[in-house]
């Protein structure tokens, strides 16, 4: 019989050009090293009874690495699991009243409760929350109708690039590294990457003359640039964009005509105080018409990041600016076609975005236990880039915002030399190595994308704060081990 | 400026070409009458403190028309979503020992409970627990490592169809009628849907003459017809497709080197004791090799249908049979991007797959409940398909199974003209009319696909039991009305 259409010679070639390295070579590795049972830590990194033998530091999934989920949220979504526990007289003896309270006003919102679909859009009564805390956010009013629940921010980022990229002639600027959710699914959808590049000696920040260059570039080969995404804070680079540089961006996308994609998913997630997270809706607000009126903006938020850490409910939103309504339409029906996003994730959005306060019975405890994670991450983001700029060959920018560390890895000519050999790309062969000797499980730059000639890694700043001086220390060893192994060539070559 | 990329003008022509009826233009109508806050029917159907002044029939979505979740798995997604609770002395108190027993087990088959990613193909565990079943229910065992977890059926088809179609000239068959989440995809995807006519006249049977006939005519128009796809029991149609009638699929499929994929979600909702379920993977196994070790087949389940009706969680798998391994890797790799279905809903799904057992303490209930709303859907699908058929010029099969009704209207010309003279499909200004004049919200059969000149609409038969002698009298006072009124031409044209 001939070939047929599963066969992988005859699939759909841009499901095979789709490159996804989060979860690629180094994790897979990692996984089946994890099956064989290795053990590499002194003291093993526990939840409840699992131990984990490999560190898995290539995905931010801060409950994986031992984060307790915040118990508020929790016990009103397991009531609306449960309602029937609400008319259960003993309810009040392990619940507390606000939860109580919460899990009637969340099912009132529902139709049919959390087995119900929901409207495509997200339940009505939750979208109204989640524009309130824009609101509050930014100073400036959002409408319900123009906000979409989705199964989270990576399915609404999917959607909407999937309405804008038509062929290969549809680029979309993406910095340069970046989170691959872009890379792939531009790929995925048959569209162009034109990539622009964050300039590492200036903090990953972004000059806009790149941005003219890149768009210049692409023109010159044909492409259309449709749209610019920007991921603030940074993924996988921590940085936070200043209030001037996401002016600039909003100007350069007015003056190019192209929609502007916010990823902001990690905007709870900020390490320093000088720079602020700003919302890019709130900037473009700010800077009025014609500019406000006219700039197509399309900003994501989740509860899977922040300190909520709540990824395997796969809860997202995003928020449409300027959006003519007959777009918001067939964004509506294309949502339609998977009939709604689950529906309990919907509720921890609602929480999220519309929490306890000041004199809730539970207020003190949620309080206790965010501030609990937050100052933790932020000891974390301390700890790791010091830890990294103390090793032969490591320079790493402070993680300012979001949950990486992404340090430069100066890779001597022998171990460039020794990577070719192997068949790797020069990061990938490191963090394999770093893999099997350490136990920790990151994901090469290459993965990201970065200059010619210049290698990286990320990490999550995720393991439990008390595992960090071990990981940190057991990184430190293996790299300087690395480094003095392949350097003698490099230091005779730059003297 | 010039357009912008989510102009409606400059669009992705394959978005705005999908079509999608179950939540289309009745639909829409359907909820701007509630929220006009519009009342039909005397006493109105309750759930919580909800009111339903429209009965919502455009859906297969249970819980939405007061259908109660069954206890124990909402007892054990509970105390999965709040595991403090297990270490709570008075959980005995509100919790049954075997739903704690199963959230213990649950968890301890995650990697940090259900904040955490799972693996993209879903929770091992869990997948090994679905491969039990199909094992069970088939007799031949299956490997939980081509079966993967799902934000719900609809998505898996999605991101099979993705890897199948590569462009205009890839042809997918699909039965018509069809449920439209297939015409939706295949124009996303920009594929061409191949349809072949189940006949209404054969209870909505298959003839497989009729299949060649559509490969042949797409061939013709220079289609490579690449997949098969079936859905039994049938939605709209409703009927059960015999083992021979399988056995005819498969060896059509083996012949023209065709992907089947196998839509099997309502595998639970039958409601007669002639025609049983039969998976086809069974049919395809029992006719042995060479047919068994070649045909490619994809099937899908979900927790939304069935008596579970847990839509709302977005809960599905998918089981491949003959797929190469590369294809998985590729299929995996492309799960990846949105890194884990939503985990909650794994829970249920292992729940849904590995039901108590005799002897544990929440079995007879859980039994009780089952069988409940089982003899309820099997009664619901005789009245309804009974009171369409004393209806004035409706006829109709009887629901073997899923969870609709899809009467044939035999419209009067004159009906036909003023449908033309609206600017409406026939069928859809039927629905329409009969919406306003009952609040009964159904979905027209051009949503689905009918033969030339034939009418037809789509009602679920889940309203609740109490209500339906009132649907299925104010249906038939609207519908004979409406017959009569656009008639006498009619009568006179046949004589």
């Amino acid at each position: 019989m001939g070939l047929k259409a599963l066969d992988y010679e005859t699939m759909n070639e841009n499901v095979k050009k789709v490159q996804y390295a989060v979860r690629g070579e180094l994790y897979l590795r990692a996984s089946e090293l994890q099956k064989e049972g290795k053990k590499y830590m002194k003291s093993t990194v526990c939840w409840g009874s699992m131990h984990f033998h490999i560190i898995f530091t290539n995905v931010g999934n801060p409950q994986a690495l031992g984060q307790k989920p915040l118990t508020f949220p929790r016990q009103v979504v397991a009531l609306c699991q449960a309602p029937f526990l609400l008319d259960d007289p003993n309810v009040g003896l392990i619940f507390p009243a606000d939860a109580i309270a919460r899990a009637k006003h969340y099912l009132s919102l529902t139709s049919g409760g959390l087995g119900a679909y929901s409207d495509s859009r997200g339940i009505p009564g939750v979208r109204k929350e989640v524009a309130e805390f824009i609101e509050r956010r930014d100073g400036y009013p959002s409408d319900p109708e123009l906000i979409f629940l989705t199964d989270g921010a990576s399915k609404g980022v999917m959607q909407i690039l999937n309405c804008i990229i038509r062929g290969q002639g549809d680029g979309v600027l993406v910095p340069v590294p970046q989170y691959p959710l872009y890379s792939a699914t531009i790929s995925l959808f048959g569209g162009s990457l034109v990539p622009y590049y964050l300039e590492e000696t200036a903090n990953w920040g972004l000059d806009v003359n790149n941005l003219r260059e890149s768009v210049a570039q692409a023109r010159f080969k044909g492409i259309t640039v449709r749209a610019m995404v920007i991921i603030n804070p940074g993924n996988p680079t921590g940085q936070c964009l200043s209030e001037a540089n996401l002016r600039e961006i909003l100007n350069f996308c007015y003056q190019e005509n192209l929609v502007l994609l916010g990823d902001e998913v990690y905007q709870q997630n900020i390490y320093q105080d000088e720079r602020p997270f700003i919302s890019s809706r709130k900037v473009l607000m700010d800077m009025g018409p014609p500019i406000s009126k006219d700039v197509q903006l399309v900003s994501f938020h989740t509860v899977s990041k922040g300190y909520w850490g709540e990824c395997g409910q796969r809860g997202g939103y995003f928020e449409m600016t300027n959006i003519p309504p007959k777009t918001v339409d067939e964004i509506y029906k294309i949502a339609s076609i998977s009939l709604s996003p689950n529906v309990p994730a919907q509720i921890f959005m609602g929480l999220m975005v519309n929490p306890l306060k000041p004199g809730d019975v539970s207020y003190d405890q949620f309080v206790r236990e965010s501030k609990g994670i937050l100052e933790s991450l932020r000891r974390r983001a301390r700890i790791m880039t010091d830890g990294f700029n103390s090793c032969k060959n490591v320079v790493c920018n402070f993680t300012e915002g979001a949950m990486y560390s992404f340090p430069q890895l100066r890779l001597p000519p022998k171990a460039i030399e020794a990577a070719k050999q192997a068949g790797k790309v020069p990061d990938v062969f490191y963090c394999l190595k770093l893999l099997e000797a350490t136990g920790i499980s990151t994901v090469p730059g290459s993965g990201f994308g970065q200059k010619e000639g210049v290698f990286h890694l990320r990490t999550t700043i995720l393991p439990a704060e008390e595992d960090m001086p071990e990981i940190m220390s057991s990184f430190k060893k293996f790299n300087d081990e690395f480094m003095a192994q392949y350097e003698d060539n490099w230091n005779r070559s730059r003297m």
